[in-house]
C-alpha cells in the first residue's frame, strides 16, 4: 500500500525540518490502517517497532510517500516494514528517508490475544 | 490516486460522527499533493471547490480512501474529482461517502496565473 | 451573524498563507453554529457546499471576519452563504477573500430528515 | 464583539468536559482580536490575567457565546472584561461559565511598551 | 513537581513568540496533574486563577520548566502557584517568564463539592 | 529526568485508549528535552529508536510518568532509555506500559555530524 502526506509548518521543529514524533504519529496510524485492510474483522493493537531510522531530514513543503510491506506472520502476530520516500517535486524521484518494522496483535473485545483470521489472509 | 485515513475520536463532531470540516480539509491536502506530483515543477494554489457532497455519515475508527483523479484542464487551471469511501472492515466492500471536484491555478513566485507545465503533464 | 478568527503560524502552507483546508474547516464550524442558533430544538447535518471560492491568499497574523447569511430555506433543508472577510489592521477596510454556499438538513435521532422547526424561525 | 465557538470531543477532559486550557485559550485569541480590531495600527501583547472564574461546566455540542468589553484603558496598556455563555438550544437563553479580565500592552518593533494608538480608539 | 515543554513553531503567534494561549493551556493541564497525584482518590475541577503574569516573552525552540506548588488548602479546594521558566541552552541559568495561582475544587461524582481526602495528603 | 503528561480523549484511538502514535510523539519530545539540557551547547536530531514495546493499553485520563536516562555514550552521538509508567491515582502505583530507547545525533549549523560536547556532560 502506498499513501502521500504533505509536511505543513505545523508539523516542523524549530529548526525548520519535520519534528521526529509526527513522523512517528503517520508511521502508526498507516500501518495500522494496512494491517486492518489485509485482515478483515480482526482488531490489532500495536505491539513494538524496531530498526527505527530517520536516515534524511524533511523539510516543510515535502511531499512523503510511505509504502507499507508485510511481514513475518506469526499465529496471533505480524510484522509490516514501512518506509517513507521524499518525493522530489522537480524531478519526480524519491529518495528513502526513514524506515521501521512495526508488529501487530490480534485481540478479541477483551484485549486477549487470538489467532489471526487466516481465511481473510491477502493473496 | 489513492489515499488512505483513519477517523479518530479527535475528528468527530458530538454526535460521534466525523466533523464534516476535517473531512474538507483532508480533500485539500490529497488533491493539492494530486496535482504537485502530476505536473512536476509547478506550483498551485487552490480556487475552487464545487458539487461538495456529504452522502453518508461517517463513525470513529472508519477507514476512508481518498480516490482522486484528474478532470478539465485549463490553459492555467486543472479540476480534480475527489471521491472518499469508507471501507467495511467485516466485507472489504466500499462505499462512497463524499464527493467533490477542486480546482488549482497554476501560479509563479509572485502568485500570478501562469501556463501550466504540460510538458510534465501526466500519461 | 459575524464571527472573528486569528490565523496563527499553525493554519499556514509551506508558502506561508493560509492553508485552504484550516479555512474550509472554520466554515464548516462557524455555519452550524449559526443554523443551530436560527432554528432550537433542531439538530443539522451539513449536506453540501458550492460555489467555493478562495479569492485572496491570506498571511499569517490576519484577522478573518465571517458572515453568514440565510439563504433558501426548503421543508427540510436549509441553505447559508458564508463570506470570509480580510480585515486590515491599519486602516480597518476589508477585503472578500472566500465565499461560499452551504446546505444543512434537519435530522431526527435516527438521522432521517425531518421537516424544520419553523416555529422557531427568526425573525 | 460577540464571537460564537463549537465544543467538539477534541477539546473535551476525561469526565466528558470542556478542559478548562482550551477555554483559556480561546479566551486569550478573541481578546486579542477585539484589542487589535479597537486600535488599529498598534501591536498588543498579554501581560496578565485576573480573576479567572470558571462557574459552569461545559458539555461537548455546547455552542459558546464570548463576549468581551473594553475596560480600564492606561497610557499604554489596556484592559478587557471577556465573558463566556452557553447557549441554551433548546430555549436560546444564555448561562454566564466563564468570565475573566484579560490585559494587554503596546508595543513597538522591538517589543518596548509604546503610547497607545488614542486617535484610533473605538468611539 | 518538575515539568518540561519544547515550544515548537505549531506553538506559536505569527510574530514568532509562544501564543499566550497555549502557555495557560499547558499550565492547566501540569497543576492538574499535581493536584491528582498529590490527592489520590480525590476527583478535581478548575474553579479559578490569579495573577496571572506574562513577564518575559518565549521564542520557538525554547524550553520550559513548570514548577508546581502546594499553597493554600480550604476543606473542599486547594490552590497551586505555578511558575514557567525559560531555560538558557547555552548557560543552564533559567529565567522566569510566567507566574499565576490556580484553584482547584474536589468534587463527587455528580459534580457537588465535597471534602478533601485530607488522610492522602502529601507529606 | 521525570515528566509527566494527561491523556485527554484528543489523544486516543477509537477502542478508547491512547493512540500509539501520540505516546511516539511525546517520547520523542522528551528524549529531546533530555539529551539538550544534558548537553548545553549542542544540536541535536533524532537519528534512531529500538526496542520500542508497548506493554500496557492506556485509557483515556491516565496520568503517564516520562523517565529518561542516559544511556551509551559515542563520540558524536548517545543514546537514551525512555520508560513510561502509568500512575494508579487510587494507590499511586506506577506501571510500567511502554519502553525504548533512542539515540541522538549532534551535529553543526549544516547538519553535519561532530563530537559531543564533553565538558558539559551531566555529572
Amino acid at each position: 500500500m502506498e499513501n502521500f502526506k504533505l509536511v505543513l509548518p505545523e508539523h516542523l521543529n524549530h529548526y525548520g525540518f519535520l519534528f521526529g514524533g509526527n513522523l512517528l504519529k503517520w508511521v502508526d496510524e498507516i500501518a495500522y490502517i494496512a494491517v486492518t485492510l489485509d485482515y478483515p474483522g480482526c482488531n490489532f493493537v500495536t505491539v513494538g517497532m524496531d530498526k527505527v531510522e530517520f536516515r534524511k531530514s524533511i523539510r516543510g513543503g515535502s511531499i512523503l510517500c510511505f509504502v507499507t510491506e508485510l511481514g513475518k506472520e506469526g499465529s496471533t502476530s505480524v510484522e509490516y516494514r514501512v518506509k517513507v520516500y521524499k518525493k522530489s517535486i522537480e524531478t519526480g524521484e524519491r529518495v528513502l528517508a526513514f524506515s521501521t518494522s512495526i508488529t501487530f496483535v490480534c485481540v478479541d473485545e477483551k484485549g486477549m490475544k487470538k489467532t489471526l483470521c487466516k481465511g481473510n489472509k491477502p493473496g
